[in-house]
C-alpha cells in the first residue's frame, strides 16, 4: 500500500545527481534555464549530506530516552532509522530560498519527519500493508509489538505539533503566528483530506479499476501533500511573503507528482537489474500507473511539464538561493532508479 | 485496559447530582465552604445539558461529511456517539471561571474531545484492549474495520491541532499566542509523557505487582492529564493570568485523581446492583486499586483530601463563576455509581 515514491525516498541508497553520470533524460526541461542558474560549483551531494547531519542531530535531541523507556525506544527506533531526510531538507532549502537561515526551519523540519515516520509505522501495521521489513530492519510492530507501534505513531504525531509549539513559545511572540500557520498546514496535510485520505482511497482501490483522477488523488495525498507542507512551512519560517509561500507550494506540488510519474515510467522502461527492484511489476499486478493510463510518451511529456512548472516557480527567486531546490527537482526528473 | 474513569465518564447514564437524592458521603469536604458558595438556585444538571448541546453542535460542524466519505463517517461515528462531554464542559466552565464567554473556549473544547475520542478508538483495537462494544454500540474497528479505525484516530488527532490553529488564524493575531499554548499543552497531554505513557505502562503492568506510585502514574496519565489540559486550555482561552491557569490546573489534577479513587472505593463498598456493574471485580482480578494498596479508610481520607484541595483552588475565584466547577468536584466525590 505504501506508494513507490515513499519506498524510494526511504531506500538506503544515497542520492545520485546528474553531475555524477550523465543519464538518459527521462523528463526534458522545458524552461532551458538550468545551465545558467545551476553553477557547477554547487555541490548538491555535499549539501544533502551536511543538512542531513543537522536534521539527525535535531531529531535525536527531540526525543531523549526517558521514562517510560519502551515507548521512547520505539519512537527513536523508527525516527532515527536513517533515510535521506528529503522532507526536512526541503524545509531547510525552502527557508534558505526566501533568505532565512536554514536552522530557523529546524522545528518544522523535525515535525514533518515525525509525521512522516508516524505514517510509515501505521501503514506497516498488519491491518494495513502488513510489512515486516523497512530499510532492511524489522518494522516497528515486529520489533516492539502492535500495541506499542500504534502508540509510538500516536506519540510521534502529537510530538510533531508540540515540538513546533514549544519552540515558538520559547522564541517569543513573533513566532506564535508562524507556528500556528505551520500547525494548520501540517494538520491539513496529515488528516482526513491529506495523508489519511490518500491511504483510505488507496485501500478502497485494491482490486478495482482506477482512473487517472483517482490515481492522482492517491499520489497527491499520500506523497505530495507532506512534501508540500515541508516546503511551505520552511518558507513560512524563513519569513516568506504570501506570494513566495504560494510559489514554493506550487514548486513542491509539481515535484511530488513528478517523483511518482518518473517512478512509474522507470518501472516500464528499465530492466530489473538497473532499477534494483522487479521492473514492470506495477503493470503485471494490474496496478494503475501513469504509462498504463496515458501511454508512455504522454507520461514522459507530463513529467517534463511538471519539471518545467517547478523550474518556473523557482525563477522568481535569487538563482544562488534556489540552486538546491532546482537540483532536487532535476535529480527527481533524471534519476535512473 | 481502558480505565474505570474513562468507562464511567462515557457511560450512557446522565449525571446525577447530590441535589436529586442525598447520598451517603464517600469523601468528606474538609473546607466546609460548599453551602456558602453553591447557591441552591444554580442548576447543575441544566448547566451540563445546555453546554453539551453547544459542544455537540460544534463537533458536528467540525467534521462535515465529505470526500472520502468512509473516513469521515468513521470519525463522526465515534466523535458524535454521545457521552456527557465532561472534558469540553470543563474547558467551557474554566473559561467562564476566569471571566471569559464560554463559547470562546469551543475550539479547545472540541480539540480535547477529538483527542479523547482518538484514544478510545485506538485503545479499543484488537492489539490493545480488544473491545467490541462502547456506549452500547460496536466499536469503531468492528463497524469500519481495523485499518479505517487506525486512520480515523490519526485523522482526529491531527484535526484536533488543526482545528485550534485554523480558529486562531481566523481570529487574528491575538489568538495565535493562546493557540500555540493550547497546542503545546494538548501535545504534552497526549504524547509519550501523557495518555500514551499511561497506556503503555498500563499494558506493561498486566499480570505484575503494581505499587501505589505506578498506580497513580497510570491514572494521572490516562485520565487526569486530559482533564487537566481541558481545564487549562479553557482558562487560557478565557484570558486567565498565569496564576489563575495554575490554580485551574491544580483543581483539575485533583478532580481527575479523585474520580479514580472514588471509583475504586465504590467498587469495594457498593453492591453490584447499586453500581450497575460487577462490584469487587478489581479486587477479585487482583488489579491494583487504592483501597487494596492503602486500605479503605485511608483511601476515603485521600479522596476527601483531594476534594478539599480542589475546593481550595476554587476559593480564589468569584463564587458565582466557580459554582459549576465546584458542583462537578462534589458530584465526583459523592457519586454512588
Amino acid at each position: 500500500m505504501a506508494s513507490s515514491i515513499a519506498n524510494l525516498m526511504n531506500s538506503p541508497f544515497p542520492f545520485k545527481t546528474h553531475r555524477q553520470k550523465r543519464p538518459r533524460i527521462v523528463a526534458q526541461s522545458q524552461s532551458g534555464l538550468l545551465e545558467e542558474t545551476c553553477k557547477p560549483e554547487f555541490r548538491f551531494d555535499d549539501y544533502l549530506a551536511s543538512k542531513a547531519v543537522v536534521v539527525n542531530e535535531a531529531l535525536d535531541a527531540a526525543i531523549p530516552l526517558r521514562h517510560p523507556a519502551r515507548i521512547h525506544e520505539s519512537m527513536r527506533y523508527s525516527l532515527l532509522a536513517g533515510g535521506k531526510r528529503v522532507r526536512p531538507i526541503l524545509s531547510i532549502a525552502s527557508c534558505e530560498l526566501v533568505g532565512g537561515d536554514g536552522t530557523l526551519a529546524l522545528p518544522v523540519a523535525c515535525a514533518v519527519e515525525m509525521v512522516h515516520t508516524m505514517s510509515l509505522i501505521h501503514d506497516d501495521l498488519p491491518c494495513m500493508d502488513d510489512d515486516a521489513l523497512r530499510r532492511g530492519r524489522p518494522t516497528n510492530h515486529v520489533a516492539f509489538g502492535e500495541a506499542t507501534a500504534v502508540l509510538a505513531g500516536d506519540a510521534l504525531l502529537a510530538l510533531a505539533f508540540q515540538h513546533v509549539a514549544d519552540h515558538a513559545l520559547r522564541g517569543g511572540r513573533g513566532w506564535t503566528e508562524r507556528a500556528t500557520r505551520a500547525v494548520a498546514e501540517l494538520g491539513a496535510a496529515v488528516g482526513s483530506e491529506g495523508l489519511v485520505a490518500g491511504q483510505i482511497v488507496d485501500l478502497e482501490s485494491e482490486g478495482r479499476e482506477v482512473g487517472l483522477d483517482a490515481l492522482e488523488y492517491i499520489h497527491v495525498n499520500k506523497t505530495s501533500k507532506l512534501l508540500e507542507v515541508a516546503a511551505v512551512c520552511g518558507a513560512i519560517y524563513g519569513g516568506a511573503r504570501a506570494e513566495e509561500v504560494e510559489r514554493v507550494r506550487e514548486y513542491a506540488r509539481c515535484v511530488g507528482l513528478l517523483f511518482q510519474v518518473v517512478d512509474d515510467i522507470l518501472d516500464v522502461t528499465r530492466t530489473s537489474e538497473e532499477l534494483g527492484k522487479t521492473a514492470g511489476k506495477d503493470l503485471a499486478s494490474d496496478k494503475a500507473t501513469y504509462p498504463k493510463l496515458m501511454g508512455l510518451e504522454r507520461a514522459r511529456g507530463f513529467a517534463g511539464e511538471l519539471l518545467a512548472r517547478a523550474e518556473v516557480e523557482l525563477r522568481w527567486f535569487d538563482a544562488r538561493r534556489s540552486a538546491p531546490l532546482l537540483h532536487l527537482a532535476r535529480y527527481i526528473a533524471h534519476r535512473q532508479n
